[in-house]
C-alpha cells in the first residue's frame, strides 16, 4: 500500500453535483484519485465521501488545501477533513487484566499491520506490563477506585495530551469512562464489547449468553458515546457454541472474535476508512 | 441414511453407571448401535443421551420395549422416549403471507429432505392457497381477528387433532398463540424469529436492526413456550450487512437466513436430534 | 430500490482525472449520481467504474447520451456500456434433472428478488416442466445426445435468439456448452459449479471432498468461457462439515450453499454490478 | 475443566456390541462417564470411540487398565490408546521465519488455552528467538542447507527425544520434513497450509489465489505424512476477500486464518479428540 496518498472525507446535506465539484477539484490540483467511494443515507439525507489520491503531481501542501478548498466546502456546506496516509496517527491503549486484545494489538503493531504509534498503554492493573515492556511500548499504571475516579481520568488525560493521543483503543478496560473524558475525544475512543449488541448489553454477557441457551456468540467494537453500550458499531463478529460449551469453552471462543473485531475497527479507524454519524457509521471498503 | 432404525432419547439425574446399563440391555436384545452421544449438564446435574441403533436383529417390538425397559428406567429415573426412524411424522405448517418459509420448507419436503408427511397447511390469509396446492397439500384458511382468536385457534386444535399432528411449525405465522395452544404441544411448535435472539425480540426487528446500525443480521429457531420469543433456541445463524444496507435489503437478506435456520431445527426435530429443558436445548448431531 | 436511473460501466486504462471527466459529463447534462464506486487493477494497469444515477433531472436520452459520450470515450480509449435500471432483462434458464437452484430462481423471481422477465428455461429432462409452467414461465425440452450435440445447441441458440435473451443461467445444467456457443454469450452465461473453486475442477465434487475429508464444502458461480470451470469467479460461499457427513449429506448441505451462491450472481449480474476481464471480476457492492 | 479423568480411544473393525462391551468394563471398574462419543464410517466397515470419565472412584491405575482391559481389546480387535488429561503433553514447535502462528501458539499457551509443557522452539532462522525466550521457552537454532538436510533432521530428531517431545507443530516452518523423520512420528506433526486444500496444493498459494480471483481464501490444518499437503485434514476455516484485495490483504488476512485453524487443531490433538486412519480425520467435539 502506497503511503504517499491523502485521503479526504466529506459529510453534508445529500445534493446534486458533489461527485463531480470534488472530482473537478482534486484534477485541476493533479491529483491522481486511487479510490473513490460515496454513500448516501437516503432517509437522513446525508452524503458521505472518502477520495484517496496519489500526492505524486498534487500541487498543494495540507495547509494550502484548506484555503483552497474553502469555497467549495462552503458552497456545499461539507462537513471535511483531510489526512495524510503517510502520518502515523498516535494511540494509547487501554487495558486491564484481560491482555488478549491487547496482546494482539501489540503484536499486530510490530507486525506491521497497524500503521501508526503507540506511545502509552496506560492500566489499571500492574499484570500486563511485562507483556507491554517487551514490546517496547511505556506502560502506565494508573489505579482507578470508585472515590478517586475523578483524579484517576484527570491523570490518564495528562498523559494523553502530553502524548498527543488521537486515537484511544480500549482493549477489554473495565472501567465505564466518565461523560468529560468521553467529550474530550468523540468518535476517537473505540471499545470492544464482548457480545453481538444489543443482545447481552452490560455486564457478564457470556454468562448471560449461557444461561439464555444461544448457539452463537459475538462481540461488537464501536466508538464510545456517553451512553453506555449504545455508541456507533463499528464491526461485529460471531462464533458458532453449542450444547457442550460451558461458560469458560465461551469465554475463550468469544477471545478469538473480540481481537479480530477490535483489530479491523482500529485497522479501519487508522485508514481513515470510517465515518460516524448519530448511532451509526459508514464503513468504507 | 437407513431408515430400519429406532432411537432411543433419555432424560435423568446425572449418575454413575447409565451409558453401561442402557448400552448393555440393547446389546442383549440384539441391537447394533450406529451412534451413541451424551451430554451432562454440570450445572444442572442433567444427564442426556441420544442412541440410535439398527432394528435389523434387535429382538424386540417398540411396545415390548416399554416393558422391558421399564425396570431400568425406574432404577436410574430416566425420563425416555423411542422413535422409530422410519416412522413418518404428521407436521402442520401455520402461515400467513409471508411465503418464503413455507414455500422453502414445502420445496425441501418434496426433494426428500425432511421425512414426513404434511397433512396441512393453515393461514390466516388466501394468498398461499395456490403455492400450497402446487405442492399437492390441503389449505385450510383460518382468519384470526383479535376478539376471534379463541374460536381460530379451537379450529385450528380441531384441524390438528383430525391429522393426527406431531408437530407444528410457525413460518412466519404471525399470530401469537394462546398458552392452552402451547400447552397442548409442548416442545413441538417451531417458531423463526427473525432475530438473532435476544437481539431485537418482539416486532418489527429488521427495522430496528437498521436504525441500530448493526453489521449482522440473524435469525434464530425456537421452541414455542408461554413466554413471547423466550423459549428454547434451536438454531440461530448470521449474515453481515453494511451501512449500504436499506431496511428492504436487510428483510431480503434475513429471508435466506430464516429459511435454512428454520429448515433445520424442523429436520432436527424430525430425526429426534433435540432435547429440551427449561429454555435450552441439547441438539446432538 | 428506484427504478428509475441509469447506469454507467467503465473498463478503461488506468489514468488521472477519469473520475472527474466522468462525474463532470454527467453533472453537467443534470445527473443526481445516487452511487459511484470504482476500481484500479494496479497489476494490470485496468481502471474500472460503476456510476449510477437518477434520471429525473437527466437531460438525455440514452441514443443521445452515446453521441454526447462519445468525445470523453475516444480521449481516454474507454469501455463504456449505459444500463437503464428500469429494463427488464431476459434471462433463459438452463436445467436438467436436479431441480434445486431452479425452483429457487424461479421462487426468487416470483417474490421480486430478481427484476427481470423469464421468458424461458430449457431443459434436456422432463422432470421440471410441472415446477416451471407453475411459475408460468415456458418449458422446452431440447434433448441432448453426444451424437445431437450440435443440432441441439442449434435449437437452443434459435430459441434465444426468438426470445431476445440477455444472460443464460445454468442451473446445474450438466452439459458443456460448445465454443461457438459460449462465443455467442461472453460473459452472459453464468454457471454454478458445485465445489469451491479451484478445488475440485470438473466431475463428481462432493465425491472427491468426501474422499478428501475436507471439513468446508463450497460452490462457485462463474462466467462460462471455453475452459471448462475456469472462467471468472463472481461468487463463492462454503459451509461447514464434519466425519459424520456421507456423501449424501454434503449433497445436501451443498444444494444451500449452491442456490445462494447462484442467486447471488444472477442479482449482481441483472443489477449490473459485475465487470469480467480476463479470468476475474470486480464486483461492485 | 476436570484435568482427573482419563480418555480411551478405540478403532477397530464395526461391529455388534462394541459401546456396551466398553462401556460395561468401564462401569464394572467404577468409571463416571463424562463424554462418550462414537463413530462408524460405514464404507470403510470402521468403528472410532472416544470416551471420557473420571478418575474418581476409578479403580485401576493406567498400568493395570492394560492388563484388565487385553482380553476385551483382543476379542473385538480395538486398536486402542488411553490417555490421561492430566498429563502434560510436551510440544515442539518448528518456526521459520513468519511468526505469526508461533506467537499465536506461545501467547495461547501462557494464557492457558493450551494444556502442554513447550519444552522447545526449534527454528532455521534466528529472527523469533527474542519473542519465543520472552515467553521462557529454550530457542534452538538449526539452519537448514538443501546439501545439510540430512544432518539438519538429525539434529532436531536428537533434540525432540532428549526433550521427550509428544507433538511437533510447524508454525508457518518451510521446510519439507524427510520421509524418515515423517515416520518417527506418525499422526504427531501438525503442519497448516495456507490455502483450503485440495485448492493451491504447494507453494505460494495466496499468489495463486490472487491470480485465479477467488472470492474466498482459506487455511487447512493437517497431519503430515510422506505426501506433500495430502496427510489428514484436522481444521479448515475460510475468510471473505474481494476485487480490492490485492496479494498482500489476502496475506494479512489469511494471516488470522491460519492462526485460529492451527491452534484449533493443536487443542484438539492435546485433547485427544482427534483419530486419524487413511488420509482423514475423526474430530470428536
Amino acid at each position: 500500500m502506497s503511503r504517499n496518498t491523502a485521503i479526504l472525507l466529506v459529510t453534508c446535506p445529500d445534493q446534486r453535483g458533489l461527485v463531480a465539484a470534488v472530482a473537478e477539484f482534486l484534477y485541476r490540483h493533479g491529483a491522481n484519485i486511487l479510490h473513490a467511494d460515496q454513500h448516501v443515507d437516503i432517509a437522513a439525507g446525508l452524503f458521505f465521501m472518502r477520495v484517496e489520491w496519489s500526492l505524486a503531481g498534487f500541487d498543494m501542501s495540507a495547509a494550502d488545501f484548506a484555503t483552497a478548498f474553502a469555497p467549495l466546502a462552503e458552497k456545499h456546506a461539507l462537513h471535511w477533513r483531510l489526512e495524510e496516509s503517510d502520518r502515523r496517527q498516535r494511540v494509547a491503549i487501554f487495558a486491564s487484566r484481560y491482555d488478549h486484545c491487547l496482546a494482539d494489538l501489540l503484536y499486530r503493531h510490530r507486525a506491521g499491520e497497524l500503521y501508526c504509534d503507540i506511545p502509552l498503554v496506560i492500566s489499571n492493573h500492574e499484570d500486563t506490563r511485562q507483556l507491554v515492556e517487551f514490546y517496547d511500548v511505556p506502560f502506565h499504571l494508573i489505579e482507578v477506585s470508585p472515590e478517586g475516579k475523578t483524579e484517576a481520568e484527570a491523570a490518564q488525560l495528562a498523559l494523553l495530551e502530553q502524548n498527543g493521543v488521537d486515537l484511544i483503543v480500549l482493549a477489554r478496560y473495565m472501567q465505564i469512562l466518565g461523560p468529560r473524558f468521553v467529550a474530550r475525544y468523540p468518535a476517537r475512543i473505540i471499545n470492544i464489547h464482548h457480545s453481538f449488541l444489543p443482545a447481552f448489553l452490560g455486564a457478564r454477557p457470556y454468562h448471560r449468553a449461557f444461561e439464555r441457551g444461544v448457539k452463537i456468540i459475538g462481540a461488537t467494537s464501536h466508538y464510545v458515546t456517553d451512553t453506555l453500550d449504545e455508541g456507533p458499531i463499528i464491526e461485529q463478529d460471531v462464533i458458532r457454541v453449542s450444547h457442550r460449551d460451558q461458560v469458560e469453552n465461551l469465554i475463550q471462543k468469544g477471545r478469538d472474535v473480540e481481537k479480530m473485531v477490535l483489530s479491523r475497527a482500529v485497522r479501519w479507524h487508522l485508514e481513515h476508512r470510517i465515518l460516524a454519524y448519530g448511532n451509526k457509521t459508514v464503513v468504507f471498503d
